[in-house]
């Protein structure tokens, strides 16, 4: 892991409600100060797992300024700022830029689908030319199965080459591991960052810089243990063992719908039922299937 | 026909881009004029077509009020308001119906896939219910190879039961004929239009309502020719061959890129080359591309 520019456990944070609807932005503040205690080197919020494309741009805007005000620092935060339309993900990197955050994730537009390489070099080189800030840090972001718009590796190269010291790594949420080693052979240097919690381990053996997965918004601290002591073999039965727990909640939240299952496992972790709520198209478990859960989770590790 | 709120033959009107990239609102306007001079009941615009998703929302309320400040009449605009965060669609659908807008086209929020039916009516419930406006009329849009979230003949049920008045039509893009007889079937009186061109006459036949197309870009003139004389069967000869006219310019059209080549199209017909540009991540036609379009077009019918 020498030489990348991004490296650790960064946590796709849930983003909570009030009853209106609206995001709840104290305790999401709060959230995001447990993840940083339990051991996040830094909180990717406004992610998929954060239903950032659910809400509007003003309050994207809001909840990274509110995690600002808290005193999460700057240099912990990193948003995603990659939406549907160039102009509005050059404004939400720019906005996050003036506020100090230079570490962003960036989905491409993602209406189109079955676009060539050279639209989405053209879409990113514009952002990336019309933003012109040197301290810039960009993680690109691939997770086709949501997006509908993979990041090809000869893409990635190209944005490599062409945006030097600001195109500095990739989470890669297709859970691919042969595209995981894929890209840190042919980008020395390059972060590539696991968005699927099972692959930590073993991506971090491969040469990978660290992960930003859903599952640390529950176990933060086991991921923080699997990236500390990989490379320490005295460590391996602890490394294994907090691999097996993360995994394990990986399972359960998986046995419903993710996103939805997450934010109820945060509530149950938490006593605090507000997490429950989603913003739609997503919808909070049933009543029936947050017992079962409830149940379940209460025999995890 | 009888009793269809909505009916006819509406284009999904192009945008075209000035060489900066932003939208070109006088030439945009002009097309828009010509549209309705050659024959379309309305204008659809910001579409898939419209690249509307490609467009901030500032720059959507801008394209929406040169077309009514250049006195296209507010009853022929019927704008895609539907954008992926639910906050951004009902000030787009307000926007609208400030103007005396009262149709719009509205996609489902497309982030997140294989959302259920009772996510996506909760979205399209508190859209409606926030804008709260007895004039508004929805075109619901099905374009699931793009937008990757179907509507389902079930949901669309759901949304008509609640919504009596307001959700009035389908734009049925997927191009599935036995979905259109199903959804005629289901719900009578409820408008559905077809978004393939190829599918305008045996949808008019089936009972359905008109369309918004892609090639009306083109050939609105033989588009209107099959919806006004369908069913006077003194002019069958006359309505296939208007029916094989739009379809060898889909087919044309679908030889490239679709959109690039629709607005390419548009720049042959008037003479103009600006309509050669797109906003990433669509690119415009390759010199070569053009070049061989060129010559197709010219032996077009």
């Amino acid at each position: 892991m020498s030489n990348h520019k991004i490296t650790g456990v960064f946590s796709a944070a849930a983003t909570p409600l009030n009853a209106d609807g609206s995001p709840d932005l104290g305790l999401f503040t709060e959230h995001c100060q447990r993840l940083l205690d339990e051991g996040c080197h830094g909180v990717a919020l406004l992610g998929t797992t954060g239903e950032a494309n659910s809400f509007s741009s003003r309050e994207r805007r809001a909840i990274l300024e509110a995690a600002l005000k808290a005193g999460i620092p700057a240099d912990r935060l990193l948003p995603g700022t990659g939406v549907v339309a160039i102009p509005e993900t050059v404004e939400l990197t720019r906005h996050a830029l003036s506020f100090g955050v230079t570490k962003v994730v960036m989905l491409p537009p993602f209406y189109y689908k079955g676009v060539s390489d050279d639209g989405l070099f053209a879409a990113y080189s514009q952002v990336l030319e019309t933003v012109a800030d040197p301290r810039l840090q960009v993680i690109l972001y691939h997770i086709p199965q949501v997006s509908g718009v993979p990041l090809s590796v000869p893409l990635i190269g190209r944005l490599i080459e062409a945006f030097r010291d600001i195109v500095v790594g990739i989470k890669e949420s297709a859970g691919d591991f042969n595209n995981m080693r894929a890209i840190i052979a042919a980008y020395p240097g390059f972060s590539v960052l696991a968005g699927a919690d099972p692959l930590l381990l073993p991506l971090l053996k491969a040469g990978g810089a660290g992960c930003i997965t859903a599952t640390s918004n529950l176990v933060a601290d086991s991921l923080r243990t699997v990236y500390d002591h990989v490379h320490d073999e005295k460590r391996a039965a602890d490394v294994d063992a907090a691999q097996a727990r993360i995994n394990a909640y990986r399972t359960l939240s998986n046995s419903y719908v993710q996103i939805p299952t997450i934010k109820a496992m945060v509530g149950l972790k938490t006593g605090n039922a507000a997490w429950r709520r989603t913003r739609a198209p997503l919808m909070p478990l049933s009543d029936a299937d947050h017992a079962a859960l409830s149940d379940a989770y209460a025999e995890l590790p």
